[in-house]
């Protein structure tokens, strides 16, 4: 039997190689006390501040642990990939590092800061409609008509180990500070950080659960994990959280997450607006929606962490200055 | 011979001593290094993120070492301190958490959020007028009349101790990134922060020059170290580097500062500010002016730290919303 290693599910070996692979271009994000956020929430909190990481997102590991796997030929072909910003970036960084051509498919209502992120990378911009166009359609025929390689924001072994390499730092950084995290939050869009980081803690703090947060609406994971099969959500577009809008998990992702995840809870809008607004007066931190999702769910209490250690990736900090006013407003 | 141990000279040894007195409160803050930093500059930048320090700035670290050094009898009679608002901050978080009553005097321009963050930690707040009144009689005049004990905002051994913790962090997280400093740049108001991280590095780290970044109309430090001889500004307020207003170099803080201070470099408003929107859309760290000189100093190229291995500390993350927005608007 012929197992194509590149569609196979990761380990946590291959997020481990992962860590080896972008070790010299991605930044070993800070953890971030804070005795405020403690006392806030009744719990010891520890903040993964992937807002800090190349590009201002996370993104950027998988990307890179994905690109700088491809042939010569691949990369000479160019990479293509969809995403409404971070993964945009990600990739395009990736690209710009390994002088590959990029082309990103990315929704019409992107933020004007992500789309110059991605052009400043060099990378190409294709635009999409959200609400009546399929972007992984998209991504497929320009795949097909140019040869580019395609690079998914998610579904994908090298992207969801290179996200995991996120969760081997923040278990080691954890150590390092005396605790042992009783519930870890992030944030989930197709699931891709989410399985990268199952599968770390899984090794390295089993006893830890894992809590997916998304923004009510596009609960899909949260859906998927009670029914057991992967739901899809109702809507395309309409909430701010824009890196958390996915068609549905992953088949991948969702494939790794379900055994090993607690569950999903849910945040509005008015609550990720009100964590980027803790975070900008009692953080210093510059978060955008759906990276402040996870931070929103601690802070509302979607689940009681009185008295626990908890863990909090915050995953992005792309946001427009117009976006960051409404949070920061009074 | 008789020596108030109270009003000598700090040494490095009281810095270490200060290392241990606030371990269990402070925060162990990050080190934060971005490649877009590094190719915007063409140096390897790190930076001491004291805007994440508890209060949002790294006074903290000086007032919880004095505050915690009282007696039992002082402490009962509480606290008065003068501050546009970090040091104001951090004198009444040390005083909440050491329950002693804490006074502070601050200007009538302070910026509101700053009066809010005292208020909230259950400090006294008594305003008066930056152009017409001198901080330091009224507080002294408090303190005489309530035996209130005075916390001065640099000019003391255990303040400038204190603050010099941050100095022996950065000095070791500097080590353990494999990172040589070949300099290293930081706001200066009174010279406090400044004093300490001197005393630090001249133990730690004796080869990195050391420059002092101050706002163009308040370069008294600056000057005084041409001069040899404290030199104060001729303005009493004006610029929006609310933090690094002061009359003039302290005694105790320019007797440590001027043999060991490489120079002083101005920075204007409007380069603060490019640098706190910098800061956001790059860095994803909320700054305030005062607290973005000094990265201010490095991306407008004061010195010439192309090739270089350079160290910043960003000292502060106070800033009202109508600041903040006027540094990102574009």
């Amino acid at each position: 039997m012929i197992v194509d290693q590149d569609r196979a599910s990761p380990s946590v070996k291959d997020v481990r190689d992962a860590a080896e692979q972008i070790r010299a271009v991605a930044v070993r994000t800070p953890v971030i006390t804070s005795p405020v956020l403690d006392a806030a929430t009744g719990a010891r909190v520890l903040i993964k501040a992937e807002n800090l990481q190349r590009t201002g997102s996370f993104k950027f590991r998988g990307a890179y642990n994905r690109l700088s796997r491809l042939s010569d030929d691949d990369r000479a072909r160019g990479v293509v990939a969809c995403s409404s910003g971070n993964h945009a970036q990600g990739v395009a960084e990736a690209a710009r590092l390994l002088r590959t051509p990029a082309t990103i498919v990315m929704p019409t209502d992107a933020p004007a800061g992500k789309v110059r992120g991605v052009r400043e990378r060099g990378a190409t911009v294709v635009t999409y409609d959200r609400l009546s166009e399929d972007r992984f359609a998209v991504m497929a025929d320009i795949a097909k008509s140019t040869g580019a390689v395609e690079t998914p924001p998610y579904d994908h072994p090298h992207i969801i180990a290179g996200q995991g390499t996120a969760g081997l730092e923040f278990a080691a950084q954890s150590d390092a500070a005396g605790a042992r995290l009783d519930a870890l939050f992030c944030n989930v869009g197709g699931g891709g950080l989410m399985a990268g980081l199952a599968l770390a803690f899984e090794a390295e703090s089993p006893r830890t659960k894992l809590y997916a947060v998304e923004p009510a609406g596009f609960d899909d994971t949260r859906r998927s994990l009670l029914s057991g099969v992967r739901k899809r959500n109702a809507a395309a577009g309409g909430s701010i959280c824009d890196a958390l809008l996915p068609e549905a998990p992953g088949e991948m992702t969702f494939g790794i997450n379900k055994p090993r995840l607690a569950g999903g809870v849910v945040v509005t809008d008015a609550e990720a607006l009100a964590a980027m607004n803790f975070a900008f007066r009692r953080l210093k931190l510059v978060l955008e929606p759906g990276g402040a999702a996870s931070l929103a769910a601690v802070l509302f209490g979607k689940i009681d962490v009185r008295g626990k250690t908890i863990g909090v990736v915050v995953t992005g900090g792309n946001v427009d200055a117009d976006m960051f006013e409404r949070a920061i407003g009074v």
